[in-house]
């Protein structure tokens, strides 16, 4: 274990599955020299119990006023809960933090992850819907106050990896791949009638019910365009989509010279957790996931998008084209879609075809600020929820 | 194309193979903004005469003395041709020259190598007995006098590219491919049976006679891991070859921390002479390669090599290994076996054992000079010669 100042972390979100795998890297990669400086999650205080035990944070917060004021009683004086959006927004503010790990859900990341980055944080940033709601300005913020972004999905950090080996603007594509989700194999025409359960079963990634569907319907890719656009400023020509079943390689660049660089691993979130984690540390270090055998990399395939099949990138794509707050409509539609989809409202189909149709009737502001972001994102909900 | 200083290239080699690709590429891809003010061959004063018609070199040297005498009563007083290995030398290390393409085929390349590197330039390097006699050597001077190698071949090229992605301390493995040579679906009890045509029938490159019979034998990749071994500090533990029948993928590197990342491209030379000379200059731009089409990264075989089949592999590592003048006896005592095979002298099977033998009686000189460099080389030649 290399010497070196210890860092301290807050893990927003921590009983989430982003969370927990998280807590796993930095008990288990002992050089990444990480303390566990606060935990924040919304409402599974069981779970945090035990990670509080093991972790022994500094500060706690509970999102759920209820569930705080419970939890507090149990704990005793052993430990100090806070809770609200306020407290969220200072522990990933404070001052003892050196890097914040944003795996909180939805909008509600997009205030702490503002607070963390104007102070000038480094963000491990998991959450999808910073990027997509709210790209320009949480970019914007982030340059102003040297906060930092480090991507936390595969197919992002397999990106900034390797954006590394050249410059941007030496880039052709970039290229994030697709599992093609749980409904790959399923004929066009019965895509209609697919069931919860049937969407519910993606063949790679064990997530929840809200991204498994965002998979199934390939909106997932759709909001990690957009990211990508945010994250590396590339335009939405210079951004493209591969179904890939086996999920090893998670991205690929080519450069403007005939050069494709490609970035595979095992399945495992801890990786790009750890690549997160370790990038102003000691690098990269020896952890929780085992190198690929050539067996593995062999045989790979890759193949264009069927856009009748996966029809959700095109709209990923206008996003990054035409920008303002049309990212928050594509979001906040797609979540009313989603959740209809999976209380029996409206067919599979309907989901991403009720997202363009709110997406077509927007009149998007141009360079929103976050109170017109949220007002978008209002909208949306309303014109999707009068959809079925 | 952009604005900026012209730069000034020595090829030196110019008439083969990579060196005509490295005109080709200097004379189509203009934002380059590369002139050739010299050009070196040895004796092929045919190409050489076109060459000089087209691109107006202030600089000609002709390593053979006749044909340089002949060519200068034919040239008349348009140019000034120039001879001999001080001729070769003094034009590398000339002020006005930014650049040195090194594609002098042999050790006649090592001390043109040393004179450009001890004058500061930037050599792109294609000779691979450079760095297989001396890497050492030629790494310290490089070093000493703020000389730059860039490596100039697909493998070296791809591997210079991959480990921007992180430091060298961080690397598991760089792994080159190989694809197998011109032998690689004959049975192994056939190979000693194996004629020079059969030998010279390479799938995917089209190279010189020596080159090529080195791909058959492997022995080719047993250079270029001695090369990588002092291009890229790696020790043998962290190199190793994998067959890869496409020639797409030229280079791996697995990171300690499970990520692996590939260089893909054409199989096309003019991609890493174009990475070199773009690399202090306007960067990656659009050349003479095209991007790869998905369905050629699709359905890529990669696979560890048999030992049996490429033991020519052990003994590159065993370079890597135990260094000092080894491996200018692997090469050669290389060089003298595969004109025996050309010759009919000796089986293709002897070309490698005939190489370990006299691998195996040398006494190794620790850190040796130039000139113990070409004692052992001398040395590995003769005793190649007894042995058919």
């Amino acid at each position: 274990m290399p010497p070196g100042k210890i860092r301290k972390v807050a893990v927003l979100g921590s009983t989430g599955s982003i969370g927990v795998a998280s807590l796993d890297v930095i008990s288990k990669v002992l050089p990444l020299n990480l303390e566990v400086f606060g935990l924040a999650c919304a409402s599974n205080t069981g779970l945090l119990a035990e990670q509080i035990a093991q972790h022994k944070p500094k500060r706690v917060v509970i999102q759920d006023s209820r569930a705080a004021a419970l939890f507090q009683t149990q704990a005793g004086q052993s430990v100090r809960v806070e809770t609200g959006a306020e407290a969220l927004n200072d522990l990933a503010s404070d001052p003892e933090v050196d890097i914040v790990i944003m795996a909180v859900v939805g909008g509600a990341a997009l205030e702490p992850t503002l607070a963390a980055l104007r102070s000038g944080k480094t963000v491990a940033l998991a959450n999808k819907e910073c990027l997509v709601m709210a790209g320009a300005l949480v970019t914007a913020e982030a340059q102003k106050h040297a906060g930092r972004i480090i991507p936390v999905d595969s197919e992002h950090s397999a990106a900034f990896q390797l954006m590394k080996t050249g410059r941007t603007s030496e880039i052709r594509r970039l290229i994030i791949t697709s599992s093609g989700g749980a409904l790959r194999n399923i004929p066009l025409e019965d895509l209609a009638n697919v069931t919860p359960e049937q969407a519910l079963n993606h063949p790679t990634w064990n997530m929840g019910q809200k991204v498994t569907i965002d998979s199934a319907t390939s909106i997932n890719k759709a909001l990690e365009l957009i990211e990508a656009h945010h994250l590396f400023g590339l335009p939405a020509k210079s951004l493209a989509v591969w179904v890939h079943p086996q999920s090893i390689i998670h991205a690929v660049v080519e450069y403007a010279d005939g050069s494709t660089i490609l970035h595979a691993s095992q399945p495992d979130m801890r990786l790009p957790i750890q690549y997160a984690l370790g990038l102003d540390g000691p690098g990269r270090v020896p952890g929780c996931v085992s190198t690929l055998p050539v067996k593995t990399l062999s045989g790979l395939s890759l193949s264009e998008p069927d856009p009748k099949r996966m029809p959700a990138i095109a709209l990923g794509l206008e996003v990054c084209e035409r920008g303002g707050t049309l990212g928050a409509v594509l979001n906040a539609a797609n979540e009313i879609a989603v959740d209809a989809f999976l209380a029996g409202k409206i067919p599979f189909t309907k989901i991403v075809s009720l997202v363009e149709e709110v997406m077509q009737i927007h009149k998007i502001t141009a360079n929103p600020s976050l109170e017109q972001i949220l007002t978008a994102d209002s909208w949306a909900r309303e014109q999707a929820l009068m959809r079925f």
